[in-house]
């Protein structure tokens, strides 16, 4: 009898991690070789709890609308087993007759199924495991990017650059706009604001986390761009640290003690729109999108969730072909047109590591990022921006003495 | 000679008042009897200043992709007149030979067409005014509803199902979020969040501004739905009063002395998120697109920006007509198929007043929007709601003891 598959979803939402899952199954279900094909609900803890349904028993349809689904389908979780988890879950798949385990995540997650692998062969189970990228964050090892950034950066690409006409259009009202990005311990997701740019759009200050953040220096970048323009787009992640290693945010300001709990409040967008206000007099204003930018359909990126369709596809393909305790990699072929292939790579070398921002993506100043950024991620972003109407606005001739 | 025309864009960007200034541009060209077609810079400020642009130079193409184009393209402003700048006003026009004065705007902009009109009749100036609805706030009387009403929700309700999907993916992270929506006054935008629902996903608590908040009856509200459903997706209005009439936000709760400004931190869902954590120990997150969900084009309704372009030929065509001290209305004529036709006003009848959500729009609870509201809103989003992929989770049967 051919060994049934697991497949699982972890970490934070994307709006294309779905479409890796409709990849696998159209494998798995095209293959023939396969037994069950089984999801777990919910990430490891699925596995863990004997909690997997059934995916040969979906509408076809539904499958393939996976495609267009945003957030994971599944369900996820985040969740560090412990040792005797580790032996549990053997068990489960053993007690399962699975093959095959392939599991959508970031570098916590490949950690996890490494392990698994790992444990598999001491256990003598035979088990294939594979990884399948995911995540926003665009952090893992050796893939060229990550299945999940090119949504997300087409989402701040978008969002910076609508940020950035409505803050032209009102005259003396909110003429510094923060936008607030997720990101933890890198910038690539505040840096894809900068895909924004373009007809005097798009941010005039990116502050990444892999920068330390120092308030004066960044309140002079502001006043230069507003003494300038007259405006002031400023993009920031939420994982800005200052040069203590302290996260940015009104918490470190005294507010902790509350007893409504505000540690949690604000935020650094929240923080900066404060101190523009109160050192430099600006009317400020924060949009801080949240969790719907990484979970965003109407602004995913059509490469991205072609790619992620083919990471799922290709992790089926190679763990049916017997290749176990590696992840698929995404790399770049050329830039254009963009083409890129998939790759593996060992999960030992992505499980728990970060790549950050590299150096020469980032200005010297460190409030942008270079070209060199821009053309490593404009082709990941799909197709062109919407294009604007923008007015020449050729003045009439004024008539009247001046009115004083 | 024709008289000329000056058009004028004021308050809040919306993602379709561009569209109004498209439709009165290709009215009054394709009607041939106008003079010069100017554009004001930043609203009544531009007619004061005489910045005034020749939009006949400008390309059609240009003209015509206004009708996609978000926020403001003429520049907009929010400025209250005083009465020598209303003179001078009527000067300016008069010089320019300004016969039509048409202005996009909500309540305040209402006030400011309707004494331009008012004065032009005194000073003997042959103007026509006629005010063009626009706000994302829907808060102007007599018309059914407003032009950049129906986009803005159209992004709550995106915005609410993908926020309603994240949550409900990840176990054990993040089970109370909370999307602030715009709204000073009025609860307009926050209810459309309820246009998510549908399997089983969006909102589950609603709360506006046309009701008291209470703290603690949000707090039993968040913790019932958690112990029924396991999360908790929450729409409040960044408008939100207590029982007092203060706005509900951190500011207010002895914060407001901070040395960093931080009346200005925070907003309504920040505090709720610190509520949350606080008194239910439950972990919460808050979404807050801020500006971005007033301008988003991806989410535009199609229905609006076509009854945006409409209002605007409209205005354009009853100005020529002879009419003057009208703003244009929207009256709902069948819901199912939805279709609208045009109206006029007094601007008397709209100038500075607001309308609230009525009483039969909103729960008995205070917590959730009725189904009156539900037949009203849908249509204004225009076509339906992307329909996501739901899995059924056929469980597969469990083979080994319990976990312990």
């Amino acid at each position: 009898m051919p060994a049934n598959l697991v497949v699982a979803q972890s970490g934070g939402p994307t709006a294309v991690i779905n479409s890796s899952v409709c990849g696998i199954v159209a494998e798995a279900i095209q293959r023939g070789k396969i037994g069950g094909i089984y999801g777990a609900i919910n990430g490891i803890l699925g596995v863990l709890s004997e909690e997997l349904v059934d995916l040969r028993q979906e509408d076809p349809d539904v499958l393939w609308n996976l495609r267009r689904t945003p957030s994971a389908a599944l369900g996820s979780c985040r969740y560090k087993l412990g040792e005797r988890e580790y032996a549990r879950i053997i068990e489960v798949l053993a007690a399962h007759d699975v093959g095959y385990f392939l599991y959508a995540g970031g570098n916590d997650s490949m950690d996890t199924a490494h392990k698994v692998a790992k444990l598999a062969i001491e256990k003598r189970l035979d088990l294939r495991v594979i990884g399948v990228p995911k995540t926003v964050d665009n952090d893992l090892m050796v893939t060229d990017h990550c299945p999940g950034y090119g949504s997300v950066a087409r989402f701040n690409a978008i969002t910076a650059r609508d940020a950035s006409l409505d803050t032209e259009a009102i005259y003396t009202s909110d003429t510094v706009k923060i936008i607030e990005t997720m990101g933890r311990d890198t910038g690539w997701i505040t840096a894809s604001t900068a895909l924004a740019t373009g007809d005097g759009l798009g941010p005039h200050l990116i502050y990444l986390p892999e920068r330390p953040f120092v308030s004066d220096r960044f309140l002079n970048d502001v006043k230069s761009v507003y003494d300038n323009v007259g405006r002031v787009v400023v993009a920031v992640c939420e994982g800005l640290k200052d040069e203590n290693g302290d996260f940015v945010k009104a918490s470190q300001k005294g507010l902790d003690t509350d007893k409504f709990g505000h540690a949690q409040l604000g935020g650094v967008g929240d923080y900066l729109v404060g101190l523009v206000s109160e050192k430099l007099k600006i009317k400020a204003r924060c949009d801080k999108p949240g969790t719907i930018q990484r979970v965003s359909m109407q602004c995913a990126s059509a490469a991205d969730l072609e790619e992620a369709y083919v990471v799922g596809h290709v992790a089926m393909s190679k763990a049916a072909e017997g290749e176990s305790d590696k992840m698929v990699t995404l790399v770049r072929k050329r830039n254009d047109p963009y083409e890129s292939e998939t790759g593996l790579v060992d999960l030992e070398k992505v499980a728990l590591r970060t790549k950050k921002v590299p150096d020469d993506y980032i200005n010297e100043k460190g409030n942008f990022v270079s070209q060199e950024y821009l053309d490593y991620a404009r082709p990941l972003i799909g197709e062109a921006l919407p294009i604007y109407a923008r007015l020449k606005k050729d003045r009439i001739k004024k008539l009247l003495p001046k009115f004083a």
